[in-house]
Protein backbone atom coordinates (compact mmCIF):
# COMPACT_ATOMS: atom_id res chain seq x y z
CA UNK A 1 0.00 0.00 0.00
CA UNK A 2 1.50 3.53 -1.34
CA UNK A 3 0.80 6.77 0.26
CA UNK A 4 -1.94 7.25 -2.44
CA UNK A 5 -3.74 3.88 -1.62
CA UNK A 6 -3.39 4.99 2.36
CA UNK A 7 -5.07 8.42 1.00
CA UNK A 8 -7.91 6.58 -0.81
CA UNK A 9 -8.53 4.34 2.68
CA UNK A 10 -9.04 7.72 4.67
CA UNK A 11 -11.08 9.28 2.12
CA UNK A 12 -13.31 6.24 1.75
CA UNK A 13 -14.07 5.86 5.84
CA UNK A 14 -13.92 9.54 6.15
CA UNK A 15 -11.12 8.66 8.95
CA UNK A 16 -7.19 8.87 9.67
CA UNK A 17 -7.51 6.37 12.99
CA UNK A 18 -4.83 4.11 14.21
CA UNK A 19 -5.76 1.67 16.79
CA UNK A 20 -3.66 1.06 19.45
CA UNK A 21 -3.86 -3.02 20.02
CA UNK A 22 -2.20 -2.96 23.31
CA UNK A 23 -3.76 -5.80 25.59
CA UNK A 24 -3.05 -5.78 29.10
CA UNK A 25 -4.48 -9.18 30.97
CA UNK A 26 -4.95 -6.88 34.16
CA UNK A 27 -7.40 -4.71 32.37
CA UNK A 28 -9.14 -6.68 29.91
CA UNK A 29 -12.31 -7.65 30.65
CA UNK A 30 -12.84 -10.75 33.17
CA UNK A 31 -15.26 -12.73 30.89
CA UNK A 32 -12.48 -13.13 28.72
CA UNK A 33 -10.60 -15.42 30.20
CA UNK A 34 -13.23 -18.30 30.21
CA UNK A 35 -11.44 -18.26 26.41
CA UNK A 36 -8.31 -20.50 25.85
CA UNK A 37 -6.37 -17.18 24.53
CA UNK A 38 -7.98 -14.34 25.87
CA UNK A 39 -6.17 -11.43 24.38
CA UNK A 40 -6.78 -12.54 20.73
CA UNK A 41 -10.24 -13.10 21.76
CA UNK A 42 -9.87 -9.41 23.37
CA UNK A 43 -8.34 -7.86 20.09
CA UNK A 44 -10.57 -9.89 17.44
CA UNK A 45 -13.71 -8.29 19.50
CA UNK A 46 -12.26 -4.77 19.59
CA UNK A 47 -11.53 -5.15 15.37
CA UNK A 48 -14.64 -6.51 14.15
CA UNK A 49 -16.32 -3.54 16.38
CA UNK A 50 -13.99 -0.65 14.61
CA UNK A 51 -12.95 -2.03 11.13
CA UNK A 52 -14.81 -0.02 9.34
CA UNK A 53 -13.71 3.37 11.31
CA UNK A 54 -10.16 3.03 11.41
CA UNK A 55 -7.38 2.89 8.20
CA UNK A 56 -4.75 1.40 10.58
CA UNK A 57 -3.86 -0.51 13.91
CA UNK A 58 -1.05 -0.83 16.41
CA UNK A 59 0.10 -3.51 18.23
CA UNK A 60 2.65 -2.72 20.29
CA UNK A 61 5.13 -5.44 20.65
CA UNK A 62 6.05 -5.09 24.40
CA UNK A 63 2.49 -5.89 25.60
CA UNK A 64 2.76 -9.40 23.89
CA UNK A 65 6.37 -10.06 24.44
CA UNK A 66 5.42 -9.57 27.99
CA UNK A 67 3.34 -12.56 28.56
CA UNK A 68 6.34 -14.60 27.09
CA UNK A 69 5.94 -16.88 23.77
CA UNK A 70 1.88 -17.55 24.36
CA UNK A 71 1.91 -13.71 23.88
CA UNK A 72 3.22 -14.05 20.58
CA UNK A 73 1.50 -16.41 19.59
CA UNK A 74 -1.76 -14.26 20.08
CA UNK A 75 0.07 -11.37 18.35
CA UNK A 76 0.24 -14.05 15.33
CA UNK A 77 -3.44 -14.73 15.47
CA UNK A 78 -4.27 -11.30 15.65
CA UNK A 79 -2.31 -10.37 12.69
CA UNK A 80 -3.29 -12.84 10.75
CA UNK A 81 -7.07 -12.24 11.47
CA UNK A 82 -6.39 -9.20 10.50
CA UNK A 83 -5.13 -9.84 7.18
CA UNK A 84 -7.87 -11.91 6.28
CA UNK A 85 -10.65 -10.03 6.98
CA UNK A 86 -9.59 -6.89 6.83
CA UNK A 87 -6.75 -6.99 4.54
CA UNK A 88 -7.56 -2.81 3.62
CA UNK A 89 -6.19 -2.03 7.36
CA UNK A 90 -2.76 -0.94 7.55
CA UNK A 91 -1.60 -3.30 9.99
CA UNK A 92 1.96 -1.54 12.15
CA UNK A 93 4.12 -3.60 14.38
CA UNK A 94 5.07 -0.62 17.36
CA UNK A 95 8.35 -2.29 17.76
CA UNK A 96 10.64 0.83 18.53
CA UNK A 97 13.55 -1.39 16.97
CA UNK A 98 17.32 -0.30 16.04
CA UNK A 99 20.43 -2.43 15.68
CA UNK A 100 23.23 -2.94 13.16
CA UNK A 101 22.67 -4.15 9.96
CA UNK A 102 23.09 -8.09 10.15
CA UNK A 103 20.80 -7.83 13.45
CA UNK A 104 18.04 -5.14 11.99
CA UNK A 105 17.83 -7.54 8.91
CA UNK A 106 16.86 -10.55 11.12
CA UNK A 107 14.16 -7.74 13.08
CA UNK A 108 13.35 -7.46 9.38
CA UNK A 109 12.12 -10.86 8.53
CA UNK A 110 10.51 -11.55 12.25
CA UNK A 111 8.27 -8.11 11.29
CA UNK A 112 7.70 -8.57 7.69
CA UNK A 113 8.11 -11.86 6.71
CA UNK A 114 7.11 -13.82 10.10
CA UNK A 115 4.32 -11.37 11.17
CA UNK A 116 3.66 -9.92 7.90
CA UNK A 117 3.08 -6.71 9.00
CA UNK A 118 2.77 -3.87 6.83
CA UNK A 119 4.80 -0.92 8.54
CA UNK A 120 6.89 -1.13 11.32
CA UNK A 121 8.14 2.08 13.73
CA UNK A 122 12.28 2.10 14.25
CA UNK A 123 14.24 3.96 16.81
CA UNK A 124 17.01 6.01 14.66
CA UNK A 125 19.63 6.19 17.37
CA UNK A 126 22.29 3.88 15.71
CA UNK A 127 21.58 5.96 12.01
CA UNK A 128 21.60 4.35 8.43
CA UNK A 129 22.53 0.97 8.41
CA UNK A 130 20.00 0.48 11.49
CA UNK A 131 17.19 1.62 8.84
CA UNK A 132 17.95 0.13 5.44
CA UNK A 133 17.22 -3.28 6.00
CA UNK A 134 13.41 -2.63 6.67
CA UNK A 135 13.34 -0.28 3.31
CA UNK A 136 14.60 -3.29 0.78
CA UNK A 137 11.38 -4.72 1.27
CA UNK A 138 8.76 -3.67 -1.55
CA UNK A 139 5.23 -2.67 -0.32
CA UNK A 140 6.39 -2.21 3.33
CA UNK A 141 6.78 1.44 5.41
CA UNK A 142 9.28 2.34 7.97
CA UNK A 143 8.04 4.61 11.01
CA UNK A 144 11.34 6.06 11.98
CA UNK A 145 10.80 8.12 15.91
CA UNK A 146 10.74 11.84 15.28
CA UNK A 147 9.17 13.74 18.48
CA UNK A 148 7.92 10.76 20.71
CA UNK A 149 4.55 12.01 22.97
CA UNK A 150 6.20 11.01 26.29
CA UNK A 151 7.68 13.36 28.75
CA UNK A 152 11.48 12.08 28.33
CA UNK A 153 11.24 13.18 24.78
CA UNK A 154 12.72 16.25 26.18
CA UNK A 155 15.69 14.52 27.60
CA UNK A 156 17.60 14.04 24.04
CA UNK A 157 15.21 15.05 21.30
CA UNK A 158 14.88 18.44 22.25
CA UNK A 159 18.88 19.10 22.80
CA UNK A 160 20.11 21.76 20.23
CA UNK A 161 22.12 20.60 17.71
CA UNK A 162 25.37 23.38 16.93
CA UNK A 163 23.00 24.76 14.43
CA UNK A 164 20.74 25.87 16.67
CA UNK A 165 17.99 23.07 16.09
CA UNK A 166 16.32 20.44 17.83
CA UNK A 167 18.14 17.09 17.59
CA UNK A 168 14.83 15.38 16.50
CA UNK A 169 14.92 18.09 13.47
CA UNK A 170 18.39 16.59 12.52
CA UNK A 171 17.06 13.30 13.19
CA UNK A 172 14.00 13.86 10.22
CA UNK A 173 15.97 16.34 8.04
CA UNK A 174 18.90 13.26 7.26
CA UNK A 175 16.45 10.29 7.70
CA UNK A 176 13.88 11.66 5.85
CA UNK A 177 16.24 11.47 2.49
CA UNK A 178 16.43 7.56 2.77
CA UNK A 179 13.19 6.89 1.27
CA UNK A 180 10.18 8.91 -0.26
CA UNK A 181 6.54 9.64 1.16
CA UNK A 182 5.45 5.85 0.01
CA UNK A 183 7.48 4.21 2.31
CA UNK A 184 8.57 6.37 5.26
CA UNK A 185 6.67 8.15 7.76
CA UNK A 186 7.42 9.28 10.86
CA UNK A 187 6.02 9.50 14.54
CA UNK A 188 5.21 12.94 15.97
CA UNK A 189 3.27 13.38 19.65
CA UNK A 190 0.15 14.71 19.80
CA UNK A 191 1.36 16.38 23.10
CA UNK A 192 3.51 19.28 21.26
CA UNK A 193 1.43 20.07 18.52
CA UNK A 194 3.28 23.13 17.79
CA UNK A 195 6.37 21.01 16.59
CA UNK A 196 4.31 19.16 13.97
CA UNK A 197 4.11 22.58 12.38
CA UNK A 198 7.99 22.64 12.42
CA UNK A 199 8.44 19.02 10.84
CA UNK A 200 5.77 19.81 8.39
CA UNK A 201 8.15 22.57 7.01
CA UNK A 202 10.82 19.90 6.49
CA UNK A 203 8.78 17.13 5.02
CA UNK A 204 5.49 18.28 3.27
CA UNK A 205 4.33 15.63 1.99
CA UNK A 206 5.51 12.47 4.57
CA UNK A 207 3.21 10.85 6.68
CA UNK A 208 2.81 11.60 10.40
CA UNK A 209 1.85 8.73 12.61
CA UNK A 210 0.74 10.74 15.92
CA UNK A 211 0.41 9.03 19.00
CA UNK A 212 -1.02 10.76 22.83
CA UNK A 213 -4.16 11.82 21.58
CA UNK A 214 -6.91 11.04 24.57
CA UNK A 215 -4.20 8.97 27.81
CA UNK A 216 -1.45 11.10 27.47
CA UNK A 217 -3.89 14.54 26.93
CA UNK A 218 -2.90 15.27 23.03
CA UNK A 219 -5.82 17.30 21.09
CA UNK A 220 -6.62 16.13 18.05
CA UNK A 221 -8.01 19.68 16.64
CA UNK A 222 -4.44 20.95 17.50
CA UNK A 223 -2.72 17.71 15.63
CA UNK A 224 -5.14 18.83 12.69
CA UNK A 225 -4.36 22.54 12.44
CA UNK A 226 -0.61 22.17 13.02
CA UNK A 227 -0.20 18.60 10.90
CA UNK A 228 -2.43 18.01 7.79
CA UNK A 229 -1.45 18.01 4.63
CA UNK A 230 -3.39 17.78 0.93
CA UNK A 231 -3.44 14.15 1.11
CA UNK A 232 -4.27 14.02 5.19
CA UNK A 233 -0.48 12.94 6.02
CA UNK A 234 -1.61 12.07 9.49
CA UNK A 235 -2.74 8.48 11.53
CA UNK A 236 -3.90 9.67 14.47
CA UNK A 237 -3.60 6.78 16.90
CA UNK A 238 -5.67 6.09 20.07
CA UNK A 239 -4.99 2.56 22.31
CA UNK A 240 -6.41 3.24 25.62
CA UNK A 241 -9.16 5.61 25.06
CA UNK A 242 -10.42 3.05 22.77
CA UNK A 243 -9.77 -0.65 24.01
CA UNK A 244 -10.47 0.58 27.41
CA UNK A 245 -13.57 2.52 26.85
CA UNK A 246 -15.30 -0.33 28.90
CA UNK A 247 -14.64 -3.35 30.97
CA UNK A 248 -17.65 -5.50 31.15
CA UNK A 249 -19.54 -7.64 28.31
CA UNK A 250 -20.89 -5.04 26.45
CA UNK A 251 -16.67 -3.80 26.14
CA UNK A 252 -16.43 -3.92 21.88
CA UNK A 253 -19.39 -1.69 21.68
CA UNK A 254 -17.92 0.64 24.05
CA UNK A 255 -15.07 0.66 22.05
CA UNK A 256 -16.89 1.18 18.84
CA UNK A 257 -18.46 4.18 20.39
CA UNK A 258 -15.16 5.92 21.46
CA UNK A 259 -13.62 4.94 18.04
CA UNK A 260 -17.07 6.85 16.44
CA UNK A 261 -16.48 9.86 18.13
CA UNK A 262 -12.93 10.21 17.04
CA UNK A 263 -14.09 9.37 13.30
CA UNK A 264 -16.64 11.74 13.77
CA UNK A 265 -14.22 14.81 14.80
CA UNK A 266 -12.08 13.58 11.60
CA UNK A 267 -14.63 13.04 9.09
CA UNK A 268 -15.62 17.09 10.13
CA UNK A 269 -11.49 18.00 9.82
CA UNK A 270 -11.58 15.92 6.20
CA UNK A 271 -14.31 18.01 4.74
CA UNK A 272 -13.39 21.12 6.29
CA UNK A 273 -10.01 20.69 4.79
CA UNK A 274 -11.88 19.84 1.22
CA UNK A 275 -10.29 16.19 1.58
CA UNK A 276 -13.22 14.43 0.34
CA UNK A 277 -12.13 12.64 -2.75
CA UNK A 278 -8.79 11.56 -3.34
CA UNK B 1 25.24 -9.36 40.70
CA UNK B 2 26.59 -5.47 41.85
CA UNK B 3 29.44 -3.96 40.56
CA UNK B 4 31.93 -5.64 43.09
CA UNK B 5 31.05 -9.33 42.43
CA UNK B 6 31.08 -8.88 38.66
CA UNK B 7 34.87 -7.64 38.60
CA UNK B 8 35.61 -11.06 41.54
CA UNK B 9 34.03 -12.92 38.45
CA UNK B 10 36.29 -11.13 36.47
CA UNK B 11 39.31 -11.83 38.32
CA UNK B 12 38.59 -15.76 39.11
CA UNK B 13 37.83 -16.15 35.34
CA UNK B 14 40.86 -14.17 34.26
CA UNK B 15 38.52 -12.75 31.22
CA UNK B 16 36.05 -9.75 30.80
CA UNK B 17 34.34 -11.58 27.64
CA UNK B 18 31.19 -11.92 26.82
CA UNK B 19 29.73 -13.99 24.42
CA UNK B 20 27.37 -12.54 21.70
CA UNK B 21 24.97 -16.01 21.67
CA UNK B 22 23.26 -14.80 17.99
CA UNK B 23 22.49 -17.75 16.07
CA UNK B 24 21.35 -17.83 12.42
CA UNK B 25 19.79 -21.19 10.80
CA UNK B 26 21.67 -20.67 7.49
CA UNK B 27 25.33 -20.75 9.39
CA UNK B 28 24.51 -23.10 12.34
CA UNK B 29 26.62 -26.21 11.54
CA UNK B 30 24.20 -28.76 9.26
CA UNK B 31 24.45 -31.51 11.85
CA UNK B 32 22.67 -29.62 14.41
CA UNK B 33 19.07 -30.16 12.34
CA UNK B 34 18.90 -33.91 13.81
CA UNK B 35 17.34 -32.24 17.00
CA UNK B 36 14.21 -31.52 17.48
CA UNK B 37 15.82 -27.73 18.73
CA UNK B 38 19.18 -26.80 16.29
CA UNK B 39 18.81 -23.32 18.22
CA UNK B 40 18.81 -24.30 21.41
CA UNK B 41 21.49 -27.39 21.12
CA UNK B 42 24.23 -24.94 19.65
CA UNK B 43 23.68 -22.26 22.50
CA UNK B 44 24.17 -25.43 24.99
CA UNK B 45 27.38 -26.86 22.61
CA UNK B 46 28.88 -23.44 22.63
CA UNK B 47 28.21 -22.49 26.56
CA UNK B 48 28.98 -25.50 27.85
CA UNK B 49 32.83 -25.67 25.76
CA UNK B 50 33.21 -21.97 26.98
CA UNK B 51 31.45 -21.49 30.13
CA UNK B 52 34.77 -21.01 32.38
CA UNK B 53 36.34 -18.46 29.97
CA UNK B 54 33.41 -15.73 29.94
CA UNK B 55 31.60 -13.86 32.59
CA UNK B 56 28.77 -12.52 30.60
CA UNK B 57 26.47 -13.80 27.59
CA UNK B 58 24.30 -11.90 25.28
CA UNK B 59 21.93 -13.33 23.17
CA UNK B 60 20.81 -10.94 20.53
CA UNK B 61 17.07 -11.01 20.71
CA UNK B 62 16.64 -10.39 16.93
CA UNK B 63 18.08 -13.66 16.16
CA UNK B 64 15.77 -15.82 18.10
CA UNK B 65 12.22 -13.32 16.98
CA UNK B 66 13.21 -14.34 13.52
CA UNK B 67 12.33 -17.56 13.72
CA UNK B 68 8.73 -16.61 15.24
CA UNK B 69 7.42 -18.25 18.59
CA UNK B 70 9.59 -21.11 18.24
CA UNK B 71 12.93 -18.83 18.44
CA UNK B 72 11.51 -17.64 21.68
CA UNK B 73 11.27 -20.81 23.00
CA UNK B 74 14.91 -21.49 21.64
CA UNK B 75 15.80 -18.35 23.94
CA UNK B 76 13.64 -19.19 27.01
CA UNK B 77 15.52 -23.06 26.70
CA UNK B 78 19.00 -21.09 26.74
CA UNK B 79 18.23 -18.88 29.56
CA UNK B 80 16.99 -21.43 31.76
CA UNK B 81 19.37 -23.76 30.68
CA UNK B 82 22.45 -21.10 31.29
CA UNK B 83 20.87 -20.11 34.96
CA UNK B 84 20.53 -23.44 36.12
CA UNK B 85 23.98 -24.62 35.17
CA UNK B 86 26.00 -21.16 35.29
CA UNK B 87 24.31 -19.04 37.36
CA UNK B 88 27.77 -17.33 38.07
CA UNK B 89 27.39 -16.05 33.83
CA UNK B 90 25.59 -12.42 34.03
CA UNK B 91 23.05 -12.90 30.77
CA UNK B 92 22.21 -10.15 29.07
CA UNK B 93 19.00 -9.47 26.50
CA UNK B 94 20.94 -7.41 23.78
CA UNK B 95 17.11 -5.80 22.77
CA UNK B 96 17.82 -2.36 22.38
CA UNK B 97 14.50 -1.38 23.43
CA UNK B 98 13.08 1.95 24.05
CA UNK B 99 9.16 3.10 24.66
CA UNK B 100 7.12 5.15 26.73
CA UNK B 101 6.76 4.52 30.67
CA UNK B 102 3.75 2.21 30.70
CA UNK B 103 5.20 0.17 27.50
CA UNK B 104 8.77 0.30 29.07
CA UNK B 105 7.40 -1.62 32.28
CA UNK B 106 5.75 -4.96 29.82
CA UNK B 107 9.28 -4.66 28.18
CA UNK B 108 11.17 -5.08 31.72
CA UNK B 109 8.70 -7.22 32.59
CA UNK B 110 8.97 -9.64 29.20
CA UNK B 111 12.52 -9.69 29.93
CA UNK B 112 13.81 -9.40 33.80
CA UNK B 113 10.57 -11.57 34.91
CA UNK B 114 9.73 -13.97 31.86
CA UNK B 115 12.99 -14.65 30.05
CA UNK B 116 15.17 -13.71 33.51
CA UNK B 117 17.93 -11.65 32.24
CA UNK B 118 20.19 -9.96 34.37
CA UNK B 119 20.37 -7.06 32.45
CA UNK B 120 18.85 -4.95 28.72
CA UNK B 121 20.68 -3.02 26.37
CA UNK B 122 18.38 0.02 25.70
CA UNK B 123 18.13 2.79 23.18
CA UNK B 124 18.33 6.41 24.73
CA UNK B 125 16.36 7.71 22.45
CA UNK B 126 13.01 8.52 24.15
CA UNK B 127 14.69 9.77 27.49
CA UNK B 128 14.48 8.89 31.22
CA UNK B 129 10.90 7.71 31.73
CA UNK B 130 12.08 5.12 28.82
CA UNK B 131 14.16 3.89 30.91
CA UNK B 132 13.27 4.15 34.54
CA UNK B 133 11.29 1.30 34.75
CA UNK B 134 13.80 -1.42 33.97
CA UNK B 135 15.93 0.42 36.98
CA UNK B 136 13.21 -0.46 39.74
CA UNK B 137 14.30 -3.96 39.68
CA UNK B 138 16.51 -4.85 41.89
CA UNK B 139 19.28 -7.11 41.05
CA UNK B 140 18.95 -6.16 37.42
CA UNK B 141 21.61 -4.21 34.92
CA UNK B 142 20.39 -1.38 32.40
CA UNK B 143 22.54 -1.20 29.54
CA UNK B 144 22.35 2.39 27.51
CA UNK B 145 23.40 2.79 24.29
CA UNK B 146 26.66 5.38 24.26
CA UNK B 147 28.57 5.29 20.94
CA UNK B 148 27.69 2.24 18.97
CA UNK B 149 29.70 -0.06 16.83
CA UNK B 150 28.30 0.58 13.62
CA UNK B 151 28.61 2.75 10.54
CA UNK B 152 25.54 4.33 11.30
CA UNK B 153 26.34 5.97 14.28
CA UNK B 154 27.98 8.58 13.18
CA UNK B 155 24.79 9.45 11.24
CA UNK B 156 23.45 11.22 15.05
CA UNK B 157 25.48 9.87 17.61
CA UNK B 158 28.52 12.16 16.45
CA UNK B 159 26.03 14.72 15.98
CA UNK B 160 27.70 17.98 18.20
CA UNK B 161 24.86 19.80 20.43
CA UNK B 162 25.10 23.70 20.85
CA UNK B 163 27.67 23.16 23.24
CA UNK B 164 29.53 21.52 20.94
CA UNK B 165 29.94 18.24 22.03
CA UNK B 166 28.72 14.95 20.61
CA UNK B 167 25.19 13.69 21.03
CA UNK B 168 26.52 10.37 22.38
CA UNK B 169 28.31 12.61 25.51
CA UNK B 170 25.01 14.37 25.95
CA UNK B 171 23.15 10.78 26.55
CA UNK B 172 26.03 9.85 28.66
CA UNK B 173 26.70 12.73 30.70
CA UNK B 174 22.78 12.89 31.49
CA UNK B 175 21.40 9.16 31.70
CA UNK B 176 24.79 8.46 33.76
CA UNK B 177 22.93 10.29 36.39
CA UNK B 178 19.58 8.38 36.91
CA UNK B 179 21.87 5.26 38.46
CA UNK B 180 24.79 4.38 39.74
CA UNK B 181 27.79 2.24 38.94
CA UNK B 182 25.78 -0.89 40.53
CA UNK B 183 22.95 -0.85 38.40
CA UNK B 184 24.09 0.74 34.80
CA UNK B 185 26.49 0.49 31.94
CA UNK B 186 26.98 1.82 28.68
CA UNK B 187 27.16 0.75 25.53
CA UNK B 188 30.76 1.68 23.88
CA UNK B 189 31.98 0.41 20.38
CA UNK B 190 35.22 -0.82 20.01
CA UNK B 191 35.79 0.53 16.07
CA UNK B 192 36.37 3.89 17.95
CA UNK B 193 38.78 3.37 20.51
CA UNK B 194 39.65 7.21 21.09
CA UNK B 195 35.88 7.65 21.80
CA UNK B 196 36.17 5.46 25.40
CA UNK B 197 39.23 7.71 26.56
CA UNK B 198 36.67 10.99 25.90
CA UNK B 199 33.94 8.19 28.10
CA UNK B 200 36.03 7.45 30.77
CA UNK B 201 36.48 10.71 31.38
CA UNK B 202 32.85 11.63 32.03
CA UNK B 203 32.00 8.47 33.74
CA UNK B 204 35.12 6.61 35.19
CA UNK B 205 33.36 3.99 37.02
CA UNK B 206 31.08 2.71 35.13
CA UNK B 207 31.46 -0.97 33.05
CA UNK B 208 31.26 -0.54 29.51
CA UNK B 209 29.84 -3.20 27.10
CA UNK B 210 32.04 -2.95 24.17
CA UNK B 211 30.52 -4.73 21.27
CA UNK B 212 32.74 -4.54 17.55
CA UNK B 213 35.94 -6.68 18.23
CA UNK B 214 36.49 -9.44 16.01
CA UNK B 215 34.04 -8.85 12.79
CA UNK B 216 33.37 -5.53 12.93
CA UNK B 217 37.16 -4.71 12.89
CA UNK B 218 37.61 -3.45 16.49
CA UNK B 219 40.70 -4.07 18.45
CA UNK B 220 41.20 -5.95 22.20
CA UNK B 221 44.64 -4.00 23.25
CA UNK B 222 43.24 -0.18 22.02
CA UNK B 223 39.62 -0.89 23.65
CA UNK B 224 42.02 -1.91 26.78
CA UNK B 225 43.88 0.88 26.91
CA UNK B 226 41.38 3.42 26.50
CA UNK B 227 39.07 2.28 28.22
CA UNK B 228 40.34 0.09 31.71
CA UNK B 229 39.41 1.57 35.23
CA UNK B 230 40.94 0.25 38.55
CA UNK B 231 37.91 -2.77 38.37
CA UNK B 232 38.69 -3.24 34.84
CA UNK B 233 34.94 -1.62 33.68
CA UNK B 234 35.09 -3.60 30.94
CA UNK B 235 33.09 -6.29 28.84
CA UNK B 236 34.21 -7.33 25.79
CA UNK B 237 31.94 -8.73 23.41
CA UNK B 238 32.65 -11.35 20.52
CA UNK B 239 29.72 -13.06 18.57
CA UNK B 240 30.79 -13.94 15.27
CA UNK B 241 34.28 -14.85 16.04
CA UNK B 242 33.64 -17.27 18.42
CA UNK B 243 30.20 -18.85 17.61
CA UNK B 244 31.23 -19.53 14.08
CA UNK B 245 34.99 -20.18 14.92
CA UNK B 246 34.04 -24.02 13.12
CA UNK B 247 31.42 -25.01 11.25
CA UNK B 248 31.52 -28.91 11.35
CA UNK B 249 30.92 -31.44 14.19
CA UNK B 250 33.85 -30.01 15.89
CA UNK B 251 32.31 -26.25 16.37
CA UNK B 252 32.45 -26.33 19.85
CA UNK B 253 35.68 -26.76 20.41
CA UNK B 254 36.17 -24.16 17.84
CA UNK B 255 34.27 -21.95 19.75
CA UNK B 256 36.71 -22.68 22.86
CA UNK B 257 39.75 -22.04 20.83
CA UNK B 258 38.61 -18.52 19.47
CA UNK B 259 37.37 -17.83 23.10
CA UNK B 260 40.44 -18.98 24.50
CA UNK B 261 42.30 -17.01 22.17
CA UNK B 262 40.43 -13.58 23.64
CA UNK B 263 40.89 -14.72 27.51
CA UNK B 264 44.42 -15.23 26.98
CA UNK B 265 44.98 -11.82 25.83
CA UNK B 266 42.65 -10.64 28.18
CA UNK B 267 44.64 -12.36 31.12
CA UNK B 268 47.60 -10.52 30.00
CA UNK B 269 45.81 -7.08 30.13
CA UNK B 270 44.45 -7.75 33.91
CA UNK B 271 47.83 -8.60 34.75
CA UNK B 272 49.74 -5.50 32.88
CA UNK B 273 47.04 -3.39 34.90
CA UNK B 274 47.48 -5.21 38.48
CA UNK B 275 44.39 -6.56 38.11
CA UNK B 276 44.68 -10.10 39.49
CA UNK B 277 43.06 -9.95 43.29
CA UNK B 278 39.60 -8.21 43.65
Amino acid sequence: MDADKLFDQIIKKKSFLCIGLDPDEDKIPSHLFKHEDPIFEFNKAIIDATHDLVVACKPNLAFYEALGTRGLVSLEKTTNYIKENYPEILQIADAKRGDIGNTAKMYAKSIFEHFQFDAVTLAPYMGKDSITPFLEYEDKWVVILGATSNPGAEDFQLVKTEHGKPFFMEVIEKSSKWADENSLMFVAGATRPQILKEIRQIIPDHFLLVPGVGAQGGNLQDVAENGINSKCGLLINSSRGIIYAGNDEHFAQDARIAAHDLQDQMKEILVNHNLTNA
